[in-house]
């Protein structure tokens, strides 16, 4: 059974509904109702179809372990614990991220389609996937979404050598009107954790600036992180710890952690196996903090999309460096493998293929099975 | 009289008041209200306090040209266009930023304090000195506060050649409960333009992954920005552009300059003077965000001191690199500066010492007399 997902090249393609059905299988299997495991699903798959590898269904296996490690509620009772006209406070009483995230983020879109503006936070949550998807929920609402999460504590802040920080993403989407949607979504850190991952599954170096080992000096390699190294926040260079990307990843965790009632710091329960889990928390589980912008809320709709036209034409005809690579917007590189990969499907690994096969002999669930 | 206010060691220390007057008076000489001269002096005077020297009465000369130019409305009117519950959009009809922004966040204040959370656009406006000046207004409502600004285009996209967004500062407050507030204020850049300007200035190289020449080509020349050079975004390392800082660059953009209705991207009016005004702006002058958030509007103020006193107290015993160098938390070497400052004097280099002087002359004001 394995080998059928395995191409001999290392790589298989798989069309979407065939993982997404995988995918649900997993969830249900772990105990979700059909909603949640649909919603979670959701998640996963569409980073995958934006060629956010690190993201999609390489991390179900992880989900897998933190389920039946019991640190995730498969029926979470999702409470808001506090809320003003345009705020709220979320309890998610640990669930899934997956499945939190997105209920929190059409809370925030609900509060600004009454008010103007929101500002949502959620505690005691777990890992939320790629922060875009919630964020893009926004847009079909012309509203300009937000969306940041703490996460595993893997980052030196600058001058230090203990892993503090998450890789802390920070993501806005932006409806637009002839154009696809900008959608910015980056990690605090120089690299995400899912970078390295990637790297060490494909057998390869890190560039220099990514991380350092547990002596405090510049690491290329890709497990490093598994031997008490840490990752290198945004900026970075050489061994020289940005000091920008520390503050930019320090306003996440506060926003996300501090604000909401979540664990923070070395405190936030790690996604990653080779960590502990920390003790005494602060908070509970992992904080995520959302956010909706009416773009009607500042002057009229019809002017903000005249704008946003105007700037992502502009910037689409700046002079490249070369020719031969235009330059993109933000979001346009995950939207381009969005199109490709419904049309030529969603490549994995011959590593992830083979974990998702395990999966499946231990679940007797059928094998995804590759096009080609 | 120009001697005056110079050492020999080539850095003289001024009193804040002695500075704060003369800045005062420059802006009445210029025709602005006595309000708005204090407001605008008050900006200038925070950023050196707290040791930005780029951004403080460094850059008096600055907007003395744009008031001359014309450019800035010394009697603006500034209204808002559109609001709801929790947003507003400000015209500043082209006051100074640093007197619009400051009312801008004010009303913010107001509007999170009624329901929650806010969120303020400014268009029409001109460069609002340090980012955390405003955002910090939040501070004493026990609110956090957060400000973005478009500026002068010098940053090249990633892939691209032309200069097309400005340094974009991302900046949040955080109160705190026994500890100073914590303030995140970041350019989106790999380094601000001021820093160049104060490389300049003291007649040092630049470090390389800061600038491009007008080639696309690696430079170390503080001056290169003026021979039609360009920064490079965060993130950037040697020659290549980081596409991290250049999609958090957009984001600012969008929200300080699309939302608002100001100019954006190669339209936003340069402060700089080496920079010619852009032909045919889709917007109106520079562009700022503004947002406030009570830190009760999730659970109670008591929960969030807490939590925010514990991650700086543990991030402040982060174990450091060199025992010598503690781990500090953003905002703390600003802070330290401001109290240094207060006591022993803001250091000016003859250079600006000596614009000053020339500004004096020419208003026959009484040129500011250094501390030693």
């Amino acid at each position: 059974m394995v080998s059928q997902a395995i191409s001999n090249s290392g790589v298989s393609y798989f069309v979407e509904s065939e993982l997404r059905t995988f995918t649900e299988a997993v969830f249900l299997k772990m105990g979700c109702s059909m909603p949640d495991a649909r919603q979670a699903s959701d998640v996963l798959l569409a980073a995958d179809l934006r060629g956010v590898d690190s993201h999609g269904v390489a991390r179900l296996p992880g989900y897998v372990r933190l389920l039946e490690a019991g640190r995730v509620s498969v029926k979470p009772e999702i409470t808001i614990v506090h809320q003003t006209a345009s705020t709220a406070g979320i309890n998610a009483g640990g669930a899934l991220g997956l499945v939190s995230a997105p209920w929190a983020m059409d809370l925030a879109i609900k509060k600004a389609s009454e008010v103007g503006s929101s500002v949502v936070t959620v505690s005691h949550s777990n890992h939320y996937g790629i922060a875009a998807y919630h964020a893009m929920r926004a847009i079909p609402h012309n509203m300009i979404g937000w969306s940041m999460t703490n996460a595993s504590p893997l980052v030196v802040p600058t001058g230090g050598r203990e892993r503090m920080l998450g890789t802390n993403p920070m993501c806005w989407a932006f409806p637009a009107g002839q154009y696809p949607a900008i959608v910015v979504d980056t990690a605090t850190s120089a690299a995400a954790n899912g970078k390295l991952e990637m790297a060490e599954r494909k057998g390869k170096a890190i560039p220099e600036g990514w991380a350092l080992d547990r002596e405090g000096e510049v690491s290329t390699q890709a497990h490093v992180l598994r031997e008490g190294g840490s990752l290198l926040p945004l900026g970075s260079v050489g061994k020289q710890a940005g000091h920008k990307g520390y503050a930019l990843g320090s306003a996440v965790d506060l926003l996300a952690g501090v604000l909401s009632g979540a664990g923070f710091g070395p405190w936030v329960p790690p996604f990653v196996s080779f960590l502990p889990m920390p003790e005494n928390p602060p908070g509970h589980g992992i904080g995520h903090i959302f956010g909706a912008i009416r773009v009607d809320a500042f002057r009229s709709a019809d002017q903000y999309f005249r704008a946003i036209d105007r700037w992502i034409k502009r910037f689409k005809s700046c002079d490249p460096v070369d020719e031969s690579q235009p330059v993109l917007v933000p979001g346009e590189p995950e939207l381009r493998a969005h199109e490709m990969r419904l049309s030529t499907g969603i490549p994995l690994t011959k590593a992830v293929a083979g974990q998702l096969a395990v999966l499946a002999d231990r679940w007797s669930l059928p094998v995804p099975v590759p096009l080609r």
